[in-house]
């Protein structure tokens, strides 16, 4: 017996998969996040991204952050991009006013939503440190539990190193890691390529072998001013989710050290934001703590008093805290992150590492780059 | 220090959100696989599917498989269904002729590409069984691996039953269970609420605790008859995959019983198909066999031959086979599946299990309740 379908069905089916016989601009490549069979959009070897759209009834169409394109004869829509920056951009396809995903693409949960994904590749050499390759790979699962809090199931992500199945009798530190605003618990797997970071850096013995969990930090639907919340409100209750709900039930689930010293927490953009909150004032349980693209409101005048005084005595900061890293990308306006890790260090904070992406913006680049910065100091002491 | 957004990207991140305050209609409830915050589409107890779309710049609006959207006053567009089959339907957003995955929905990859989900609930007592319950929940884990056949790597999930960790000396058998024509490994685990439903079984004691393996039966782009390919070669080289990489795989990095006895295949449609092709003609690997709303081509005038003659000696094959599963949905025409079962029954193959599901396509939910009646079967002798 053969699958059943509708014809309506069939002619669906082939839609996106008839229509992309034609020759190709020099230089240039499928994206690599398109679904298989999808030759557009294309990146060429200058950056630039060449999307090809077929909507012959369609008034307008515009790809997000890019423009409007251009009608050709035969109902194709086409756009050149300018040269963008390397790394993972979100977009979306606009028809007639209506913003989508790219039927040709791979979904990412990001502004708020599921949209798509282009990716302009980095070229210089050691820059495969987030691509598969032929070591031992860890395994990403998926994992269930009742949050009381939010009154709901939950899933989060657990990162396990290839070696875990081989060392029966061993617990590993454990590093909880955040996405940002806007994003979910898919952003590091699916965007942020952790699993391939994480696999090469074990197998390359820059890493202690770790766990890592991502879950969602309460910040998909995005922060709005008309919502009444503070900006302090605004996933909040993601800190006592960690702390009363996740860790336990990790804890409880895997074979992983609880003590304070082979705890870390790290997290991007707002989650950066959301690690600061929680890590710091709670030092009793939590020894690392990175900052990607986005930390805390750290005002260097009132040391003594923020993240209930976390840093009120310096020198008792620097043995609690091995590793406080800041990590951002070259072209977000770094200033502000560049001058907050400045004037801790010049406050005496020892344990502070800053780290600038080079050529990268508030994009998941740079946050891949955090991450494979951040593991190989962490769970070291 | 905040996360930074263009403000182009800040009124993209309010869009899907601010435009979702409205009276709905009496009955209806947000789709459940609605992203968080979305409202459109609500599902009615009538089984009508209301749908809402705002493109006040579109000439045309409509929905897959239900037709033209009415163009309200304020610039939504609305569609209410004709009263819809119970269970999970793919359906696609259409803007002046472009077809997308709704931007307000979680995406599945169907049809080729990923598009939206609308779930009929079922009302009866007893429908829950693919619902998260309070009972222990095994992990659904991504594995990576290099395919020699393919050249290039692959991914499958593996579902663990909850007890796996705490059982660090037992081993399990192991059912493979594919995916659907245009589906991919990720339909079982998001269409098809696999974990769940093994979940509930093996905590009610239904069924015997046993990993269950979903990996890419390499149909994702839909058949079609301009390829030159013949229906038989569409998927073939899914079997050596399956027979030399995957399975190999999966028993060097789980526990798991590595003889025929403790191995099953099952497959919906197109991966029934692919079942039939792979286990029948190789049962000194597998020992359980399921089709769901998809078998093989068996010739019951001619059943001495096919498949490599497994029926040859029907005697010999009852031994070995305990469990040869056919379920369809009762909305797909199942008459050529009833009269394959009753044939292979009157011919003597005892192990046919036929298995029809009231009330449902040739859709996830068939398929859903075929893995809930043939899990139970498996691994019991």
């Amino acid at each position: 017996m053969k699958p059943i379908f509708k014809s309506a069905l069939l002619s669906m089916l082939f839609f996106p998969l008839t229509l992309s016989a034609q020759n190709f601009p020099a230089g240039t490549k499928p994206n690599q996040h398109n679904i298989n069979g999808a030759e557009w959009p294309r990146v060429g070897e200058d950056r630039r991204v060449h999307f090809r759209i077929h909507a012959p009834e369609a008034k307008k169409v515009e790809i997000s952050f890019r423009g409007e394109m251009t009608r050709e004869d035969d109902g194709y829509w086409t756009l050149i991009s300018n040269p963008e920056v390397i790394g993972f951009h979100y977009y979306q396809v606009i028809i007639d006013g209506v913003a989508s995903a790219d039927p040709n693409g791979k979904p990412f949960f990001g502004m708020g939503r599921w949209v798509s994904g282009v990716e302009i590749p980095e070229t210089e050499p050691g820059t495969d440190y987030y691509k598969p390759k032929d070591v031992p790979h860890g395994q990403v699962s998926e994992n269930w539990y009742y949050s009381k809090i939010n009154n709901k199931w939950r899933r989060c992500f657990v990162y396990k190193p290839a070696e875990y199945a081989q060392n029966p009798q061993k617990k590993y530190p454990v590093l909880y890691l955040q996405h940002g605003m806007a994003e979910d618990e898919t952003g590091w797997s699916n965007q942020g390529m952790m699993n391939f970071i994480m696999d090469n850096l074990i197998a390359e013995g820059k890493a202690v072998p770790m766990l890592v969990v991502m879950d969602s930090g309460n910040i998909e639907v995005p922060f709005s001013m008309n919502s009444g919340q503070s900006r302090n409100e605004y996933g909040r209750d993601f800190t006592p989710i960690l702390l009363t709900e996740i860790i336990p039930h990790i804890e409880s689930n895997y074979r992983v050290l609880t003590d304070r010293e082979n705890r870390a927490m790290a997290g991007l953009s707002w989650g950066g934001f959301q690690t600061f909150n929680t890590a710091l004032p709670n030092l009793d349980k939590f020894s690392y703590i990175g900052g990607f693209s986005g930390a805390g409101n750290i005002d260097l005048n009132d040391l003594s008093s923020v993240y209930n005084g976390a840093f009120a005595n310096i020198s008792e900061f620097n043995k609690k805290v091995p590793v406080l890293f800041m990590g951002i990308g070259s072209e977000e306006r770094p200033e502000r992150a560049r001058n907050l890790a400045d004037g801790l260090k010049a406050a005496g904070v020892k344990s502070v590492v800053y780290y600038e992406s080079p050529g990268t913006a508030h994009e998941w680049l740079t946050w891949r780059r955090c991450l494979n910065e951040f593991v190989p100091l962490i769970f070291k002491n």
